[in-house]
């Protein structure tokens, strides 16, 4: 089935609303198996309008609408369809005696301009709306059917969820399901990781494989369509494991999760806890570990030290260290992570130094970040790294390289990276 | 000028990715006076987006295209639109110079996959992207000029601001300038601020005055026309005085800069530092300071103490204090504050306490916060807050929050909130 979004409203086309709900219903509609191939945003302007439901009706089995069902002059969703198939609308007593109702309960008269909101297509489908005065509603005309929503979420979602969904369910032809499973990978470049997988992604159909480029990393998305879950799984497992066998150094999850998701999950299932040291990366390390609930348990803190009067301090990394080598320096690095894991009695410690710009310092280029990874009684392994990009992109990518340092850790019982 | 804009990729028909560059790129063209008519999305697909190019052609005066500009076989927006417009790319050796540098920079071998990045329209404009490989273009043909960008927003936003709104602003006809000026607030939410100045916003067109929810903030963009820039500004300013005049309290910048910004560049003026001690934020208020280059003279640093057993050890937070009022607590709050004052030796120190969520904690509710402001020579401050939303929210506003205190104390001298 072919199915297009529709999002109607002039404050999308001036940039003031963000349209989330293509977003939520292409989501809603790949899982029930009905490809989306068009999202078109339009003013509420009859001409305009007119012309992309004219469009939508000549190339698609379904067209989803959002937004222009309210009661004033300038919703024009329903009338506009309405004259565009030729059908007339119709006043349905139902919405009628449940819109005065609405009203009743707030102890107001209900305001003329709502009238406009009980006409409805006749032979069509009526949703009803819990939390504001537009149903939803469902023509059928030549093959094709329409669906309209209203724009606010809080009506267009429960009303999907309750009603609309059931009713394309019902729509459905035959029985396929559709199954994806998404591998993340951190430390390999998307096209690298596209050049190594080449020969399956040009040769799948079933699964496809999908790769896209993440805030920090790359996923890749296989997707499967079979008569039931099982089947559709059964066609995945063994491109995944063909994948894996040429990439999974990289590989983080199988199973949609962030680095901190993986590390604490980690930390927590082997009952270890960690501690930051942080410099250039200002706290934005520890800070990725406390976005995951249930860190309490794994985290014991952090010391950002920003200045080298700090780190000797507070951190007791050595007056020597810093005066010899600098406080950018392989030395520092693992004094600030074994100093760290002894303070805060972690199991795990990890130090980041480095310059994240946009000035070189002490003598170093930007992008150059030290990681160090302290664990009780074995030695503190120092890595080197050369990030680019803005300051902003090199610490996320130094703080998700220490995560991805740690994991490996967890992982494998050594670290590969 | 008409304009409509495209955004190209599977992810956005798949719901993976919401589009928000049609939105940003909306919001732009309103301020440069250029109308959108139209958004659409489509997948990579040859059939569909051709269609899609030769629609828009033969409706706008200007087609902003989004994504498809990668290196990989999917990525066939440039090629697609070269074949509907009848051109054949050439490639640039100035591309080619600049990507085989990108990549050396990285000391890497050039990927085969990448040369596809250095093909571009003959005549046509060729934008660099400071933050990826590949360039933006723009094309002219029959009367219609069509502008390529790249997807990730890390390389489009730059680039649109450096590049192609100058593109834009010399496509206009006329010699009319367009002057914004943009107000930042906090602690004021989108719907209060439009409501408090409900009759400017209504019966003002030249400057026009918009309100833009922010991820923490609102902004309110005033847009001017004149002839000359100067007449633009003389428009502008009595206007923003008397917006001032009423909401002047919540305004902390006139100048488009984040709240860390504001708050390093005021203790960089007045010669002070600053330390940060945070439990429920793990690290993102120091790490929101770090992302501001120069913050070095002013940050000194901070302590995450995500557990009791460090704010005691490590902050020596008074076990009485934990066992008789809990972590979560005013008095907490300020001893972490004080202690953090006096362990880094700064001038301020900013404690943040509190409930992220997604549970209860200590019997408190998810979203309380206390914030603690200590001062040399001062009695510490403390700020009681009920924050709404995900975890994340609830962190960031509290960080944000915090150096909203701080800005108010810098600015006035005393806190107001």
């Amino acid at each position: 089935m072919r199915a297009e979004i529709i999002t109607v409203g002039t404050e999308l086309l001036l940039g003031q609303t963000v349209d989330t709900h293509s977003s939520y219903l292409s989501r809603e509609c790949s899982a029930l198996g009905i490809d989306v191939y068009y999202h078109t945003s339009v003013g509420d302007n009859v001409r305009r309008l007119s012309e992309v439901f004219r469009l939508a009706g000549s190339r698609s089995d379904l067209v989803l609408v959002c937004g222009g069902l309210g009661p004033t002059m300038d919703d024009l969703t329903k009338e506009t369809l309405a004259d565009v198939l030729g059908i007339q609308l119709v006043q349905d007593p139902d919405v009628v005696a449940r819109l005065e109702k609405y009203f009743d309960g707030r102890s107001q008269q209900m305001p003329q301009n709502n009238y406009k909101q009980t006409y409805v297509f006749p032979d069509g489908d009526v949703f009803v709306n819990l939390n504001g005065t537009a149903p939803g509603l469902a023509v059928s005309k030549n093959g094709v059917t329409y669906v309209l929503m209203p724009g606010p979420p809080k009506e267009l979602i429960p009303m999907f969820e309750n009603s609309i969904r059931p009713f394309l369910i019902d729509l459905l032809p035959g029985n396929e399901v559709i199954v994806s499973r998404t591998l993340s990978f951190f430390g390999i470049g998307e096209s690298l990781l596209e050049e190594r997988l080449k020969d399956f992604i040009e040769n799948q159909s079933n699964p496809t494989i999908a790769p896209y480029a993440k805030e920090a990393g790359v996923t890749l998305r296989l997707t499967a369509k079979a008569k039931h879950e099982q089947a559709a799984h059964d066609l995945i497992a063994p491109v995944k494991a063909k994948i894996l066998e040429r990439v999974g150094e990289y590989c983080f999850s199988e199973n949609e999760e962030s680095l901190e998701e993986v590390v604490v999950s980690l930390l927590r299932g082997r009952q270890r806890t960690v501690s930051f040291a942080e410099s250039c990366t200002g706290g934005l390390l520890s800070h990725l570990l406390s976005t995951v609930p249930g860190c309490s348990l794994v985290l014991k803190g952090g010391i950002v030290s920003y200045t080298d009067e700090v780190k000797n301090r507070m951190l007791d990394v050595p007056a020597d260290i810093l005066d010899e080598h600098g406080a950018i320096s392989p030395a520092a690095a693992e004094s600030m992570a074994s100093e760290a894991m002894h303070k805060f009695q972690s199991d795990f410690a990890i130090s980041i130094t480095g310059v994240a710009g946009p000035d070189s310092a002490d003598g170093k280029p930007v992008g150059r970040v030290y990681i160090g990874l302290a664990e009780a009684g074995r030695p503190t392994r120092v890595y080197q790294l050369a990030l680019k990009g803005s300051r902003g992109r090199i610490q996320l990518l130094a703080a998700k390289h220490a995560l991805f340092i740690l994991q490996q850790r967890l992982k494998k019982g050594e670290t590969t990276t």
